[in-house]
């Protein structure tokens, strides 16, 4: 594995594999690199000839009251994660190589990026999309893998791709848990040992909502007053928001005909956590 | 030659271009096709094995009030042109294939776009970049031509394959004009008679500005008001802007130090033209 740090040592690797034929994968992250992330690689290592994978704390998807500056940092030892993982190079841009001096394009989804993750954090898309788009042009990938856990995020990317016509294809991968639930995120880290036990009780109640549906519950406000009562037994964790939606266009449902996602935003303390859950007929 | 509808089409064609080891130029046109687009096919046709030109008149560069409805489309004259140029593709899509239903995500270069054509013309960079980034995407074409005519848009574009490391060269080619100085432009054809005369003023005082220049001006106002006086002598031509910029970063400078851009932008009737000068040591 080679650890690179500038745009044109990736391009002249990926013009190299290219050239040999080779199927180009792309994981982009943000580092701190658990099993979720680890699962994408994987899924990558299996689909393509060559892996890269790109680790960037993204300072324009962060709003100036986030958590940007304690983000965790861990390089080396994601690099060892990824050396292991068989990658084949690991990107891990300067902030100034991403975004020179004078840097000013943007590439901004519209309407699905204005409710949900959208609504509590301005400008997160934006900054999502637009680093996206970037790391997608440097790489040039066949394929880009982007994990469930961030359901907002990926429909928001997929339709960037769609609506661009990049000539790549999303794999979309599914949400990785502790084996308690608790769905892996870098985020995770921040969080006490009461705090990661009340944090629990996020996915339990998405749990208690599928079982709901398996039940043959298909009212959505039940679902999502299920989950909110739920959640609101725990004095320490505060709702941000509770939402069942549909699948591609996020918008409120009222009765879960066919598919609907759920999905939860949460404060443990400092700590916001997400998750969501798809209710679909794959629901057993 | 092909002439082709579909996006498929062209990815499908560029595929096997690229297997064989070509070149890619695009020539991003809105048709109409006069020797200005015909120089920047010509310098496509010099440097890449295979050259793809566009035909689309892109409804989301058109402000609500503008000639989207009544500018010149003329695909078959088009087509004979670009066959007699030998283009391998013409691309001329539908709206409906650019834009399907539920398009909503755009590309937006800040700060450039904010003066001369942008003030004048909110929107329209915005609509501009969006479309050249899709059919960049679409074609992946190593050289992407634009004419020096449209200044601004070429530095748009400029800074949005710089600042989204879009994978492709943008290559400026010099303004054609006619034997007696007019900028050439689809738009001319909206022109009367006696109006394509009046129009010659803008061409005039620009050649006007440029002998200045050669004869030792270096004040940017007094340039500005030689051209702004010379052009109110045409009582049917209205000056929307006359400026003297810095060539990058398209801000107003007070004197010509090493090298400016004259642009013009005026109304003869209900047609808009805009035409601009380089001032550099170039100028003899």
């Amino acid at each position: 594995m080679r650890l690179v740090y500038t745009i044109d040592e990736v391009r002249s690797e990926v013009r190299v594999a290219r050239e040999l034929g080779k199927t180009i994968g792309l994981v982009p992250t943000m580092g701190a690199l658990h099993e979720g992330h680890l699962t994408l690689i994987r899924r990558a290592r299996e689909q393509c000839g060559f892996v890269i994978v790109s680790v960037f704390v993204n300072p324009t998807q962060f709003g100036p009251s986030e958590d940007l500056a304690r983000y965790p940092r861990s390089l080396e030892e994601d690099a060892r994660k990824c050396e292991q993982a068989g990658v084949d190079i690991l990107f891990a841009p300067s902030v100034e190589e991403m975004y020179p001096e004078g840097f000013d394009t943007w590439v901004e989804v519209k309407g699905i990026t204005e409710v949900l993750e959208g609504k509590s954090r301005p400008g997160h898309f934006r900054g999502v999309t637009t680093v996206c788009a970037k790391l997608f042009n440097i790489s040039q990938p066949n394929y880009a893998y982007f994990g469930m856990k961030d359901y907002q995020q990926l429909k928001v990317i997929q339709k960037m791709v769609r609506d661009l016509n990049m000539p790549l294809e999303i794999v979309q991968v599914e949400t990785v848990r502790e084996p308690d639930g608790l769905a892996m995120s870098s985020r995770n880290s921040y969080l006490s040992a009461e705090e990661r036990q009340a944090a629990l009780v996020i996915s339990r109640s998405l749990m208690e909502a599928r079982k709901a549906f398996t039940d043959g519950e298909r009212n959505a406000k039940r679902v999502q007053e299920l989950i909110s009562n739920l959640i609101k037994v725990e004095p320490c964790v505060h709702i941000d928001y509770v939402a069942v939606v549909d699948p591609e266009s996020l918008r409120p449902i009222q009765t879960i005909d066919r598919s609907a996602v759920v999905l939860v935003a949460a404060w443990i303390g400092n700590t916001r956590l997400i998750d969501n859950i798809v209710l679909d007929s794959a629901c057993k």
